[in-house]
């Protein structure tokens, strides 16, 4: 039998190590012949674009430089597959692209749009009596898939997010005058990401003083008079808020005077909001993509597990399983442990997982110390890169 | 004799390292019984806001935190000296502070306004017939100070910036649509840090195609024929743009339709221009303040030079230099070697050292490779972190 390997949604820095997970699983194996990548995501399978893993990954200096390279080495995508009664010409075209490759079993990493195709494919598949399996292996960086404790991506995001607060909590302090800063956090309707930067206070940091979240309502004026109070102990305060943050308010009062609302995100928003109403030092800072491709900056914790899953996931589909996403189920915050379930991928699909209630503080502008636990083991572990002149390597697919 | 050491300024991530040069250089001195830092700059001086450096940074693992932490740990100014001619009323603070506790040198860790008033404060001194000395140690990312090679700050903010370009070129390449990425670098009226990014061409990668600096003119119309040329034979463009750039070709402009060009700056502007004009996906980045704070990804040879000059500046006090900054003389690329010399202080500020033009592509829109073998040297080298739940730990002055 041969396998393929695909990679869709948003890049994050642990994808690829999911990708080596399945490559090193499957060719461990004897029911193995061929591994292929299929580029850009599904529609490598539809173009029939693919490529053999075994030449390409071909010695362990270039898994462990595939490792360390974010973002999807072998393309993503992000393509839509048609409700099976609508058009099944892009099924007929993937089942002519499997049967003439001998591909016996697909494995799809990619968040809750990819799950869709999983599931979709997974059920044309028995639909047509064919026994190819299709396993989805999950990723990404806003942590919003539903059934599993937490996804691959999102600890190399949150320590990206924690290090680079830190150091932003470190330079905003500099000066003896009264100052406001406002960083975007990756996050339309989950503030998973946003959240996480709670674990700052664990080491000894007051910073940020105040966190947003999508989950909570929110308003300009709540938000002017939380800032103008952190002020009254604060030289420097550090306002984290999630992109999601007041979307749909803010679509609805693009003229509002502080202008640029839809345009230009919540943070220089809220910059100006700051500027105008409370008149001191202001600053919006975009974390933008350096959150989800900060391959310099991986938690161990992550691309260990993001490896594991996609190993686990060749596992499951080995043992027959087909239209599963894999899953993490915590069963210990301290010591840190988890198991790999698996879960269907229809009910992973185009749903959202949001930040708890439990954990959001009453006043709507801060994360409760009770979500530190569920934080702080993803982002633990640093790991050492292979570099040259300075930078680290990465692999590249030409 | 007791001394005083102060840092003014912007944030970097080799500020501290310099502290730490003065600091334990002076420690060793037996000529030295006190070593005071003044807080927020010549501030702490003339307010006579002082620690005792001693008692603080009292262990090994104090002087390895404070390496690791970035932006001033005794906190900044940007005060600026009168002319001694019009008001000599600091001066008069300062030298009843220098006198009340015994100080006997100054050492103000800074960029060309802080060598104001090194100048300043030593000619003043001199006037007065004050044995006091006062000697510069320089600091900035800009590397635009005149009579040194480089500055301390520098390799760490080019690191950075090597490092996350890199990471940005694989993640604006995974998607199988034409793409361009305008990434904002710091950098008003010098190009050094934009230009630095031409050393990812060393490791063999393509990106940035496009180098923007502000020694050169702009013109939107060949910004974008440039855009639209390189999209002819790359999927995804990367071009990288000083701050500096087109900026009062900007100021003049303001309603020429692309809107935001001097609220949002050049990156946000260039991103509409696109948009408008090419029409494809667009997406501006701006590196913002982690360009200078991120203490996680300093050079080895940044911060270990930081250290060194600021240990030779105590060294020239010593033997009686005043009014001087000191200079890194550059005497080999490879093998890389420094020495380190003196220029005076007057002759440093307020001047700024732009990106030399034998380094620019004719075109205006890139570095030539000739100098990659400037920037190398100082990007190398990775530190080791101490790390407390996964987040480098810092030496926080409360």
């Amino acid at each position: 039998m041969n396998i393929a390997i695909a990679q869709s949604g948003g890049p994050t820095a642990a994808i690829n190590a999911s990708l080596l997970g399945v490559f090193r699983a499957a060719r461990k194996s004897c029911d193995v012949e061929r591994i292929f990548g299929s580029r850009n995501g599904i529609e490598g399978i539809i173009n029939e674009n693919l490529v053999d893993l075994q030449q390409i990954i071909a010695t362990e200096e270039d898994e462990e430089l595939l490792k360390q390279t974010p973002a999807a080495f072998l393309g993503s995508c992000r393509y839509k597959l048609a409700d099976v009664d609508k058009d099944t010409s892009a099924y007929e075209k993937i089942i002519a692209c499997f049967e003439k490759h001998g591909i016996g079993a697909f494995f799809y990493i990619g968040g809750n749009d990819s799950m869709d195709t999983v599931a979709k494919l997974s059920e044309y598949m028995k639909k047509e009596n064919k026994s190819i399996k299709v396993i989805g292996v999950p990723k990404t960086i806003d942590n919003d898939l539903v059934h599993t404790d937490h996804t691959p991506g999102f600890g190399s995001a949150a320590k990206y997010l924690a290090v680079t607060l830190s150091e932003i909590a470190r330079d905003i302090s500099v000066y003896d005058t009264d100052a406001v800063t406002v960083v975007e956090i990756m996050g339309r309707h989950a503030g998973w990401l946003a959240a996480s930067s709670v674990v700052l206070r664990e080491n000894g940091d007051t910073m940020p003083h105040l966190i947003y979240l999508p989950e909570c309502s929110f308003s300009l004026q709540k938000f002017l008079s939380d800032v103008r109070e952190k002020l009254k102990t604060n030289r420097s305060v550090l306002a984290v808020v999630a992109e999601g943050v007041g979307e749909k308010k803010r679509a609805n009062t693009a003229s509002d005077g502080f202008g640029h609302g839809q345009i230009a995100g919540i943070g220089k928003y809220l910059e100006e909001a700051i500027k105008s109403e409370i008149g001191c030092k202001v600053r919006s800072i975009e974390l933008n993509i350096m959150q989800r491709c900060s391959a310099h900056l991986t938690s161990v914790c992550d691309i260990e597990e993001a490896e594991m899953i996609g190993a686990s996931g060749f596992a499951a589909a080995m043992m027959g399983e087909t239209g599963k996403m894999m899953t993490f189920v915590r069963t210990s915050d301290e010591p840190y442990q988890i198991t790999v379930g698996t879960v269907d991928a229809k009910d992973v699909a185009n749903k959202e997982k949001t930040f708890p209630e439990k954990w959001i503080a009453e006043s709507g502008n801060d994360v409760l110390p009770d979500a530190i636990p569920y934080f702080l083991p993803l982002i633990k572990g640093e790991r050492p890169m292979i570099v040259k002149n300075g930078i680290p390597l990465h692999f590249i697919l030409k």
